[in-house]
């Protein structure tokens, strides 16, 4: 038999807190979970800095890429059922494209490393070029497997996530505006937060999605049931992924980890760093290999040890605000207020920080979290199919969804040392300069300052 | 005001999946929470290797310690409510006891360390002793903080940890078969797990309890609800605790620490461990300042580390198997047929496994989790009060219970590499010997063999 | 001691699927919960023809009477710890206020009547009115518990139900847009539905609720959890209240009882309706006790008398319709095809059906149920305060409900037989006649006809 | 094509509160869902009196057949995807059969009528008879559809009810230790209560189902989940069904027909009942269309009808005390002091009390619940298969479902107006009698009288 139809001797399930179990059947898929680089995903939390925020959210991104995997099995389970093709171009599901499907959803994440989006910003790694990397890179476990389903199939799948692959119903299961991947993470980080805002109907969806010629709709009865997960992405967004807390916890993460680079460049003999798996990325020279060493657990090693035992004050300060959970604080600011952030900052300076790693700005818009954009490029939006057979866009028929579409929805925050807002006894020397610094705000936010 | 009094500002809140909120009043709770000892417990695994089996069971310690102390919270605001004491001796209430319950529900972990069962196995560390070490020496922020509500404070809360504590209402809600650490968990794990088998009824729970002179008892009309959690962690331990695949991923921890610290002790010069943090405990020479440098992502940096660049094939492959998951196989042994294990270590041996580090037995009776012992030493069963004031103990009235008291359950296994299992044309040179072997199983059960 | 001070010698608790327990402490409201008015709320659904739809939805008015009371005590004693009056006119909480708040929360829908929206458009009923009377009437068990609190006690409790009552903020727990009575009939419709839309986090909403002078208000930092409680309330309407299948049951049930009376009243001598307890209604000449012996089961068994024996062919089969479910047919319209209507109910009639029994319109604008109008009259949106004490109104910050505010969401209908829409051999002699009557419909909707 | 081919053009779902969705493809099922006799379902109460004590359990029979035929849906496409026959009297599933398993599995409750048990009682009615008559009848709606699939059809559904159908797997599915009616009711019971007690794993149960030669199987390596699920099913009976103020109401009403039934047969003229629909039953001389024109309102209006307008004192008070909920005290008995009743009778009646109408006694053993009997007549146990291929009984290899197999578990109690317990002024002159019956109580249980 091909290594592609290969099915388990006996159905393996993973018990799962959210989809209850995950069902394998097929030897590609087992084969895959077992490698080093999808294991490697247990060692990487799923939400980074929230779980400083919501002491639930540790999982990582192994349960959700087994998640994404499931969802997808589904949808097509669903689409062979109900949607079969009958001839080539008739817009139906083609079973073929079952096996690559499964594998780009369960693979999908397979490049993030610790706590990605600092990361990538000190050390310019791009987790979605390292995801396509793991998959046609020859010296992958990962691709090993897949290349004893066809020689092609590892491109075959990279081209699934870079969305290039030809069958776009199958690029829009893994990546579109409703796929497998935002549903199983809104699911998931509901669940483990313990807020109910990403809890939707997902039978449901399933229920009504269908396959057309240009990807994935849905029928214009089930509306609500969509509409009713795009408002809980919406509520994910405000009340948890922009949380100010993880935010300044990512702030944090981000001085430290730039104080060591700053550190390691430009004092090479006696920055007393000992972090040998890091080295690679502090030179800008690493390889696959030394990529997939990395994990959230290697990082919090060394700045454990950072912590007690770096000659450096300020990378030894910020290691313990990080491993400790010592956030700075923020206030918001707009394009009004934003000439206020120097003044500040002399201030903060006068009280002994240095600026360039105890204050930075962060603005969620540029967090790596979509709202609906059915406009934006490359991006389409969510389709209805009426009775009829036509199409309509989601965003022109739903009230609700239409109130959030392509606002910006977010804030700008200025971060700073906790310090700053104390007052009493302690800071008895700092305080009419943390005074003056206080008056710069008023209800969380920067206000222009009389005189 | 006095610092045991102080209150917050305002109420902090932790949103937690299982109780839904953690509520926090007093200025010294939330000054323990800020600890670096207790933000450490969120790099420490609540289930160790049991996430190896159940992929959503990544949860820390944190935040069963903020449960525990939820549900103690809980308790001292019913019983308060309820049963207050009016003169001493009166077997009810005293709320000057409030705040040392709190302290000990929160802190009665705080000892543990990465992967604590194992770890002390090979180690000979005892992190209950070191929960009282941080709790009464005097170099950590815990103690500072215990010190400021009155110097003999950190000696009570350790002696509650110890079951030394003069009012046993506060060691037993610490610490009995109904306790708050107990009912976190099983409420925990079943979460995280996504098994049902935990989940019980708190609410009635709480609501049924109450305190008495020699400690805390249950109103005989809620019996139910009592017998319904001791079922639940009957079940919990048979289906999740017991995991064969976790205690199998244990062993091979076991083996790797072993092996790991035999290469550290007999070849102290070419060892090549790079293992700083775990050389006090490779000499056993450590102190509590090493001890809180661990977590489990600085022994799987370690492991990482050895699975790629140690010289020892034996320790590279172990930690292999324990990075990547590669459990032990195992089987089921009773008294009868323990007798044939060296039979079969000499098979393993011949297909050129070092025994000493590829095979181990375990047994779950040993395990740290204890079922329903009501006559155990030190151990007072639970006690139900009837409608006239009388006591009688929970499995005399209930038949649930009675079956599975004082019995052991569990299992006792015999670990050894996954590859004496195969067959097939990889392994065509051991094809003998592995079928020889695998005559000594039947029903993953060994049997006598004939002959 | 005072009866409005008594308390339960033990309190009492109603095991509730949705808030797990309900806590009764005050004998005046075990009392209350004892009467024949109350109890009387077990035999009146709370959806009416709702569980024609979704099965599920069979719950009485009487589970949620008591989590109305439920939510009201929680408030009180949220507001009781919190926000204590100090003085007279500080905006804050008296609480001697707390039983009329509780009493007024338990009985605000003891009036209501079997099918009560259809009964009330037949009958010219007032539930509100009744349950003003079954509180201050001297002849309901309810009036005689409420007046040994004191003689005015009685009408206090229908003021606050009257919204009258002198505290604003009484008055705003129970009747206001975010009240105990909608918190609670959107958490327990959702749950007897299966629907997840009307799941909101009622623990945090309380948490932020609070007093001031004019009633109650929400802290501004937890906007987001009124923000998903209002968008909760929308999509029950959209998807649960408004459904079109339980609307054309509500409309087969209106031309049921239309029919019934005008026998009745037309027909007095040989009408052989045999309805006893409805004879007052069709006469217009009801009592208090005349509406309490009726409920849901009584006109059922008045229904399932006259399908089996009425002597009224259109009775028999009107009754027929309801009792075995079989829904009117339905299609939208609006101003523009509005005109059409006329025009198909040519075509029914000539189809042999009394257009008067068997045709109807139905506006979900007019049903019961409110959308969010922060400025309709009399009604007050909702205010969050912000932390330098402003008031705000949600709408005006929260682009999500400002998206659904003061917007009609609804949809006009016509009703007709299902036998309308049939086509095939069945239906032969009337084939052209469906066929031109069906020209008019498309997508649901009525549509201009051509020519 | 054939009407038992026949598949719906769209498939329907029934959204359901326990199983998320109810999937109906078969026209089949459409069709007997639309019966009259089905949708009379609506009208009778699952758990009768059961929801005088847990308010939210007033589910109807209605959706409990759906989720029994649900779950047997979903066992047949296990048994069809995973067992399916190849050569007769292999022991595996025969997916002809499918289209009779699922009919009986919907129809399996049909005959059950308002307050069944009571009833039953009272007017020797049976049930489980009636079912079969509704089935195979020929004036049924039910029946005119069942004929359509095949003259021999209706009698084959009748034979899986009466189990005499050949095939036992399709027996077993629909009633056998562990079928899909008690899964069906132990979930949705649990649900509807609020209680936690009946929710074990359904999904993990279906899942290690299978065939076998003389009926259902399950594999033994999920004997964990049938374990909780025999757990959870005792506890229900405990804490639910056998719940004493269930009980009493059934007394009650037990009481109150008795009473009926004795006016309308000593009292032919004067009775005064007004109870037409009941007439027949009183004459005994009912047939299949007079017992399906009864549902729990009917009996509830004349009910409340005797409370107001009754002749009969007796009568008129014991449906005031079911109608407005007041039931009746209890306490346990036991064969040794079963010799006080007598005594205690005496003085209920010298308190003025008709002892035939306001005392009985009732036994949880007769309940038509059964807890685990594997050798009961007629009921074969719960048997797990092997990795060898051998079968073991569940109660052999579990020491819990062993520790309640075989044993009695339930109370005698003795029921009598709850005046007998009161004391204080307003009984002043039964005072001294009250004190000498309350004598013979203690703990809730009756006791020897001293002297």
């Amino acid at each position: 038999m091909k290594y592609a139809d290969k099915l388990l001797p006996r159905e393996k399930v993973f018990r799962d807190p959210v989809h209850n179990y995950i069902y394998v059947q097929n030897q590609v898929i087992a084969d895959l979970i077992d490698t080093p680089e999808f294991q490697r995903l247990r060692r990487v939390k799923q939400l980074g800095t929230t779980s400083f925020t919501f002491h639930g959210a540790e999982h990582s991104r192994f349960g959700h890429c087994l998640g994404v995997y499931e969802i997808t099995r589904r949808i097509c389970n669903n689409f062979q059922k109900n949607y079969p093709t009958k001839k080539a171009g008739d817009g139906l599901w083609d079973q073929s494209d079952r096996l690559v499907a499964l594998c780009a959803a369960l693979l999908h994440d397979i490049g993030h490393g610790a706590y990605s989006h600092t990361f990538e910003h000190i050390f310019k790694t791009d987790h979605e070029a390292i995801t396509r990397e793991i998959i046609t890179s020859n010296q992958t476990a990962v691709n090993h497997i897949l290349k004893q389903v066809s020689p092609d199939f590892p491109e075959k799948v990279a081209s699934v996530i870079k969305k290039t692959y030809q069958n776009p119903q199958v690029v829009q299961m893994i990546s579109s505006q409703c796929d497998a991947d935002r549903m199983d993470y809104l699911l998931r980080d509901s669940y483990y937060t313990g807020t109910n805002y990403g809890d939707f109907d997902l039978n449901r969806i399933l229920r009504i999605m269908r396959p057309y010629k240009n990807g994935i709709c849905f029928e214009s009865n089930g509306m609500h049931s969509v509409e009713d997960y795009i408002i809980g992405r919406f509520q994910m967004y405000q009340q948890v992924y922009f949380h100010p807390v993880s935010r300044s916890m990512e702030c944090v993460l981000d001085r430290l980890l730039a104080r060591a680079k700053h550190l390691y460049q430009h004092h090479p003999k006696t920055n007393g760093l000992h972090a040998d798996l890091l080295e690679p990325f502090f030179n800008h020279q690493f390889n696959l290999e030394d990529y997939l060493e990395l994990d959230d657990g290697v990082l919090n090693t060394y700045f454990i040890s950072w912590k007690h035992h770096a000659k450096d004050k300020i990378l030894r300060d910020l290691a313990h605000r990080f491993i400790d959970r010592r956030p700075f604080a923020s206030v918001k600011y707009n394009q009004q207020t934003k000439s206020e952030i120097p003044k500040m900052r002399k201030l903060i300076k006068a009280a002994g920080f240095d600026t360039n790693y105890y204050t930075t700005t962060n603005n969620s818009f540029d967090l790596p979290y979509d709202i609906y954009y059915p406009n934006k490029k490359n991006v389409s939006g969510i389709n209805l199919k009426r009775p009829d057979g036509s199409l309509v866009e989601l965003s022109t028929v739903s009230s609700l969804v239409n109130a959030i579409t392509d606002k910006l929805q977010g804030d700008q925050r200025f971060f700073f040392p906790k310090e700053m807002l104390e007052c009493g006894d302690k800071v008895e020397i700092f305080q009419p300069l943390y005074q003056k610094f206080q008056q710069h705000i008023k209800n969380n936010t920067i206000i222009k300052k009389r005189g």
